[in-house]
């Protein structure tokens, strides 16, 4: 698990690589929205820069996004997170080819569905699941877990 | 997530490649039991082709069928669609090294071993756990995620 | 599947490979903290071997050893399970670039996180969920999903 | 309760009116989406007549539709329905007042708001809330009770 | 919420009235089976009086009362309270236009059905749902808010 | 459902209006005790202006505080709204005539009576029902909907 | 357990006699409302012949008929069937001397009652009880075990 | 299922008979402890008459009675009624050959052994399971289901 | 009940007979499997003797051994049990008449199923529900209750 | 546990001391509200003498005493125990030190602190914790376990 | 919480003391029925020493003794400890003054109250509650904390 | 229930004494991890004062920070404000010859007794349960109760 550290690499919830390369693949560590800074899980459009909230999906109806808002938050903290640290790798979300992800409710499919549409032109392989928990809390709805094929002789 | 298409390659569920190739590996996304014409998840004996049935296990006893149907016709569907996608990908399920289980409850586990034995001589590395819920409907018990290895010079 | 057996490579816990080689990439089944010879699951400190029970974390006291030792004794012996197949597919736990662990309950993490310290003195890149069960009972509270980067020029 | 029938005014669900005019005030009776010829709940977007599926919300990615779909579906339908039967009662949607929403889950809030918007260009008084049950079976995720103004010397 | 008084109009379970007049409607407060006198939720025929019971469904088959009775008892008591209240503003059952009906168990709704059945030859407007609780305890199956139009030149 | 705003009419937690007239009936919509400018439900005296908090029920030990605090802090902010709204609606909590109280734990029903007659001289007809839940989230336990008679010759 | 079969004897769910004799005394499968061309459990009076659906007890209100319906209609198919299976056995229903009632639900009891009272003038001695669930889905809500007094010499 | 009458045979409660003769055999109807006069439960000693009271158990410690009298109560009236109802068979408890008991919680299996033990001096073949409930409410806590052996010639 | 003892009649675990002959009818007692010696049910294959365990379907695969094993076992050992028992009686399998199984969870039946053909040419009257416990503790899955039909003249 | 007695010394609820002297300090058995006559548990304001109800907090309105009753008619007898018992030990509730209060519901502890301040005019050192239940039987809300520093030299 | 050693003084779970002084009051820790030598909490008849047995209530009937068999056996091993421990202390089981017990099903009382009354002529001040869970493990059933008046000029 | 303030003697969560003295014994209140200025509950290692962070076993990995966090700062905050408190009475940790602990998961008591370890160089007799919850908030996870011996003549 990494946290999705929107100015830089995820950074590890324990310690481990937030990943690690085998050849051309890379595999990340799986990630969650998690403030680095604070260990705090992101909650709602509140917990997102000012000008991420409306690509996130916010509509200002507290009705609607107290709803919608917990997964559209942390799908595009994640994604975002994702983004820079295969960045790091030396690729670009183009290079991802396969992600799990990890629900708490499969009911937040549909919104998480619409930000990842948000990043990824060409779609990985994916697989979804609904688990139990995440680390570090109950707060925790998403985690993803991405493997990228990026060439070593492109970096 | 893939549905099982008997007729051809796996349909996503979403919008998503249903396997993409990172070199001399092939990652396939999830698959599970979903006809890919109604979107209905297979439920029953009922729901295979009359003479996949019988290999299948099925017994013609209400009683038994009734509880082993659902997760003998569902591996049916999900092995015969994880061939067909492979074969698209050109590799045999030979060339399958790896497959992860998510069972919605592992007491099917015995059925899904006895099915999965028909289609695999030499069966890949395994990891079989329960999860909460698949998508698309609480219809669906299983779903594989399967990683080959077939190398460029042999498609 | 495959058991922790401390002697040897992991034994399936049903008809499958312990790992499966994909060019320089080792894929190993889930481990589980199963004995091999009776098929149990370790549950305590007291099944794993008497050197190994303070380096696990036993304490004498048994009302923290109830609590804590069924995921210590897990971890150390799914660990030295992993270290030993490894070994078998020609390489060590420096190899190891991926873990996916799924725990029955995350509270139980920051237990297996230490034991984990213990063999990994560079950690691969981690995922962590909580799911509803594993093979082959309740008493299981652990499984290790582990990928090895081992070229087959260093074998 | 009244089912939503898409060519005529709502039918009951059981021997009451599907309203009652007060003076200038109507009062509708609760309004669930039931096809009143088969007494079926609708379930998905295939429940729904082909040209209403699109507008209705449908995307065409399984994993999205299984999840809003129910919701959307018979948001749509309750909707449609109600406007029939304002207009049996001689008004428009514009001269509904006041809807009390009753939800089975209030995670599929959003999905109605969306649906409800399509319908309503200046939206009555509204209160939401999560009960238990609905009739007539555990399909039914929504019922909406309505009163409009609508004058006598206007009708 | 009201005590279903047999003998007189409803009294309030706390302070507020039993019913409010706004130009032509009458507003009644949520009524219950409650005895005023003892403050106790009716649970059975026992609870009504002797002539009531036979009308309100008992069979004086005690397999058959003990599972109908509540609701039958209280439908009944409800009903007849709801009939005083009514006169008492002037009015008769006939204008009652709206009925809102909350269950804690909708498998009772046969049974209300019936014997409301009993008292409406034209029924109003309807509404029924299952809520969690109601009070002054967890005995009370039912509560039924209505609303009148008994226009003042009538009264 | 409309926020509590002390200082001015509740806002919508929905594009919807907060309430609509009907001639001479007023119908409001649902009032949650939700702070209009953070999105947050109420949960505490903590929430409430300093001056509200002795009124509302604080005793200044925490124990007690805790129990009756978020129903307490919750039943004043939505009263003191609705005061406000009527008020915008050209009448006085007096001309309310009948209020429909939703509660997440009935256990918390005299909390909120005791807050109630705070505001209320001759009170209104009323029904109170316990639901499962009310947006926008768990921490919102109480949504009131009322109906006031404010002729439009009086305002 | 067998299949209500109305055109003919009771189908066994599963390979087992659907009765046997021991003397004068006749022991019979337990008997539950499945349709043996397909295997579906009986859920609703629709899945009754048109001619048996209004003695079994179908009002035409949904709401009514959605919650009595199950029962109504599986006590008519199981009924009629046992009738049958007696039959077959050379007696008749006077003959049944005790029934033992599983239950998924005892509120079913009264609708089950006012069903079997259409069929025994003179009825057997009773037993009822609930249980967790039965054969061979938990459609089934009922399953009645027989036995009945036919002296060989009347055969 | 008939009602514990001490004073005569049991009485059904519903319509149906108490005991039904197979030639030699006598099939009982379930036994529940439910006094046929007012159709309530027996819940405790207290429901006893004086003089059972201690033979059932009752120590006079109000914390031992409140957990072992419910069972001890209702054992001591089945029995007792069983008694009556085999002498109105023309027969005694040494004729009874097989008893069903069934159990809400078999917790209480040992209380119910030393009641019965009370009752037979050669005890018949037992089964006991635990069932989800019984009628007619769920202060039932067990229901007795016996068969006897009563030659003819013997009566 | 009764021990499942295999080298003898089942010894009752209570004080009751394990038979009681009613003319030409024996009645059993309900068998469970529990070793006599210890008390302790039959667990998992290795509770059963070594040449039993292939037949009742040990595979040798832990993750399918753990998931069929303990109903296999006790179905094997229950099923031994009932033909020494009847052949104390003086029958043989092909006497018994009618079998009332005992389910702590259905799912269980295919197994059970398979195990019971190899005990019975020619099946009896069979009737199965799923309980929520047995005697003597939850380890216990599977109840036996059978009669046969072994005329005196026979034995 | 002691039941509550009004009238002298609390009688235990099974065969032990009341209290028990240990020098200067009195240790006293944990008091719940049962009435020591009739072996019942206190659970309304009508179970308390009349003179007593208004100080317990008894409103009159039906609504609010089915909430707060129970606890308020609990905590007054067990208060007005505790003074008696301690009185008989020779002391008076100014000499209690400590005490340990056990609730099934910590909701309720608002009510039960108004009601102990009626008494206590020095508090002593206090512990509140909720438990799963409480003797005799679900009735018992509430237990207080005492001990009293009541110096020899003075009683 | 400390073991209840049958061989000498109460042996602590964790690290502190197994009693304390203070004055002529003694503090024990509370008492759990756990093997000291294994660490394993005493589960039934079969873990007390065999002249235990029968005095703890062991019946020799396996469905009575597996019910009462977990609290008896627990409950004598409690005492025996107690009464060795307080030996240890310098005093007998008469100079206990207060015992708080915590049960997990307080079901299990009437049975613990048998064996306490084998060891207590004069029993001391008592409080019983149920909690949710005990040291070490689930199986602990009971844990006793005493208190003893030990004056120190009698040791 | 006290706060444990780490300034100060802990202040009582409701109007009763932190702790009272009974000759040569002194009794505490129980305290709780609650922060007296705010009232809220201790929820994580951010919540204590910088520098006792690190003793209290902050790691700084999230992920095992977030599970052991809640009851390390808890735990260390109740031993610091129970070593101020008991100062106050006049004594030191060394005093205190009885602690009863009190959690809402038993799970969290290794990491409780190692901060007690911290405290306690001589510990006290301990007793230790899981409650279903503590006051003020269901973030409160652990209150200790302890007794203490300061004589008289020592302070």
């Amino acid at each position: 698990m990494t946290t999705a550290d929107n100015n830089a690499v995820a950074k590890p919830l324990a310690r481990y690589a937030p990943f690690r390369r085998a050849g051309d693949l890379v595999f990340f560590a799986g990630i969650i929205a998690v403030n680095p800074d604070t260990g705090r899980v992101i909650e709602s459009y509140a917990d997102l820069p000012e000008e991420m909230r409306a690509p996130a999906g916010e509509t200002g109806e507290i009705s609607v996004d107290s709803q919608d808002g917990p997964m559209a938050a942390q799908a595009w903290y994640v994604m975002e997170s994702l983004r820079r640290t295969v960045a790091t790798a030396g690729g670009t979300l183009e290079d991802v080819i396969n992600v799990t992800q990890y629900f708490t409710n499969l009911r937040d499919f549909p919104v998480y569905n619409r930000v990842r549409a948000e990043f990824f032109a060409t779609p990985p392989a994916s697989t979804c699941v609904q688990v139990v928990g995440l680390l570090p809390t109950t707060a925790a709805r998403l985690e993803v877990q991405a493997t990228a094929y990026i060439p070593l002789r492109d970096v």
